[in-house]
């Protein structure tokens, strides 16, 4: 049995990645979560891309741990604002990992733009550190737009006010297995699971 | 006498404007704000880019007064966030106008991005219109970097927290006339002058 810790405190993301893992029954893996362990220094997310800070905290969790380790960096590119909040999405409002108060500013500061500029994609980079092995990093992406008032009560973050291209609920309105097919962190985390596989053959 | 109608409602920028038209001695000029004239409809600023945005205020007031028209449409574009908060400074934070709230936040998202990725411009497109006349948008650019704690009590905005090139006083702390030689609207402004120059020899 190969051990493969998931290095997230977020428990949103835990929640999602642990499901996407059981439903692709890799066999001879058991995931683990940081709660499963003793704590180890972190370094925060200072990096300039999803990517950067995925990798570090996936190789500071491998390097603590001796685990194989995955981790994610997230969050919603709306077009109107650059591209941002991507890298500081959890932060947005000053406030680390403020949900309500992240999306209701998100809301505030698009409240003049128009319909056909509201276009936003969820993006997801997900890393995964091997002590002794390679380190391989993932990309997804999950396009639509943003509505004017929050619906539905799944999911976390920005799922309120995101709606995919192709659909008319917010992603906090479709079920999970919904979700997963669609979103950023299920893309990266299917483009994950040859690596996560192979794994069990070392 | 020709006149030229200031179209700010925005008194830090009508008071800079006007200083600038003051300094630069155009003769035949005389220089009116909105304040001066009865009021007229204006449009929201709902434009994708500072360009678009000024010359829909300078063609409103051009529209409704007959008279030959100036606005602009400037504001901070930071690397960290993308070129944001760029057409949306004034409304950052969700409250139009609010500049201590809108500095803050700013400084909150910024609070865990490093030294070396603070870099920052102000960015101005002032336009000119004039009624029969063509219409004239031009540009300017100030470069600098944030700091962590707003500094001075000149100028309006953002000016606390910014700092020029070459300097190590925040805009806030500089004179009026230093603040205007090196200010994004102080180039747009000087590349204006010709053009309204041109005006008192029609």
């Amino acid at each position: 049995m190969t051990d493969l810790l998931l290095a997230t405190r977020n428990p949103g993301k835990l929640v999602e990645l642990r499901r996407m893992l059981d439903s692709a029954q890799i066999a001879g893996i058991r995931v683990l979560g940081l709660a499963d362990l003793p704590p180890f220094p972190e370094e925060p997310e200072t990096g300039a891309t999803f990517a950067e800070n995925a990798l570090a905290k996936a190789r500071d969790a491998a390097k603590a741990t001796g685990l194989a380790s995955v981790a994610d960096d997230s969050g919603l590119a709306v077009d109107a604002l650059g591209g941002m909040p991507g890298v500081l999405s959890a932060r947005w409002s000053g406030r680390h990992g403020d949900d309500r108060a992240n999306l209701e500013l998100v809301l505030g500061q698009l409240a003049d733009v128009p319909d056909e500029r509201r276009g936003a994609a969820f993006v997801c980079a997900a890393a995964l550190v091997v002590p002794g092995g390679e380190d391989i990093v993932v990309h997804g992406e999950w396009t639509g737009r943003l509505i004017r008032e929050p619906r539905g009560t799944n999911g976390f973050g920005y799922d309120p006010i995101f709606v995919s291209d192709g659909e008319d609920r917010t992603s906090a309105e479709l079920a999970p297995e919904e979700k997963d097919a669609l979103s950023h962190r299920g893309r990266a985390m299917r483009a994950l699971l040859p690596h996560l596989q192979a794994l069990t053959g070392r």
